[in-house]
């Protein structure tokens, strides 16, 4: 029997989606509502009215509004891809920066940084734990990458590979969308690789 | 007539508090609502309770959240102090960042840090406003004379006075406090310096 998706109410449709299919529509609904309202607005009702289902359906699979949202994080994150390698540190960094701002811009990415802002590291620990071993770890791997190889290349000072120097993109990236509402076009990202990474990098001579 | 302070009840105290007293106990009350509660969590009722005064008396000078706490980080934020002049560029940038992270870690910088991070630009153009205008330029102020200084000795490459370079060290420290809950101790800061700022200034050679 086909039954037509225009003619069932919400509550039917949520009736005939089983396992995979509606904990991919809680999570979706999660990502949608932190990346809206935040981690303080989002509430397990909210995200049961934009899954089309009821309350219990989401509880009986997350007992709590953290372990919910770490699971849709996790589910959300874009997956990590191989280091660029076009034959220069100033290419592969802009190519990075250039991942790392479509994946800040995306629902995923606004969900992220809902949950970064507004929770404590101490007060939501395992969300911590999703967003250091989700995005700054497998970050920093990339930049490692790609600094390790511009120094064998004799392109990058030979001291270079620390984290100081790791976290100087995501620290500007995600201050200058917070304070002065960057968007990171193209143009600012190639500055940011001009003027700070570049100089930063270079080898010492003399 | 003295009365103890001991036997008033609250309300009978606030009612002997006026103009400038009861305003910058008001204004007190709002700074450490934000840095327990957050913006998101500050109410009038609170800093009213706070201040030991009624509701009402808030409103009389401040007609909505939004004005109060943006006089309350006004007259909370850290008076702009001259610009280190210690010979070196090390030293002088060691200084401003000590100051900024006893600043960052003071009732001022916990009530600063929790607007940033709870309102968007967009959604708070005035707190913003307070917030680029009394911290965010005269920090950048005092790096562009240490920076400059550096360059005038030699000490500095003469492409290094810009925007870029100048939010390193705010966007590492905010970074840092969020992500992984750094308190910025001194080695820290000194790692800071001599792992990201000095390579990042020192003069091209060659």
């Amino acid at each position: 029997m086909v039954t037509s998706h225009w003619t069932a109410t919400p509550a039917q449709a949520s009736l005939r989606r089983r396992g995979a299919v509606l904990e991919r529509a809680i999570l979706d609904a999660a990502l949608e509502q932190l990346s809206t309202v935040g981690w303080k607005g989002l509430t397990m009702e909210g995200v049961a009215a934009g899954a089309q289902t009821g309350k219990a359906a989401v509880y009986r699979r997350w007992p709590s509004k953290e372990d919910l949202v770490a699971d849709a994080l996790q589910a959300g994150l874009p997956r990590l891809e191989d280091a660029p390698d076009l034959g220069g540190v100033r290419e592969d960094l802009l190519t990075l920066c250039r991942r790392a701002r479509d994946a800040m811009f995306s629902r995923p990415g606004f969900a992220l940084r809902a949950v970064i802002h507004e929770c404590d590291p101490a007060q939501a620990e395992r969300l911590h734990d999703v967003i250091i071993k989700g995005v700054v770890e497998p970050t920093v791997k990339l930049l490692r990458e790609v600094i390790t190889r511009g120094i064998e290349r004799g392109e990058v000072r030979s001291d270079a590979a620390n984290g100081y120097v790791f976290d100087a993109i995501p620290a500007m990236m995600m201050y200058r969308a917070k304070l002065c509402a960057s968007e990171w076009n193209d143009r600012d990202l190639e500055e940011l690789i001009d003027q700070l990474m570049l100089p930063l990098l270079r080898p010492t001579r003399g």
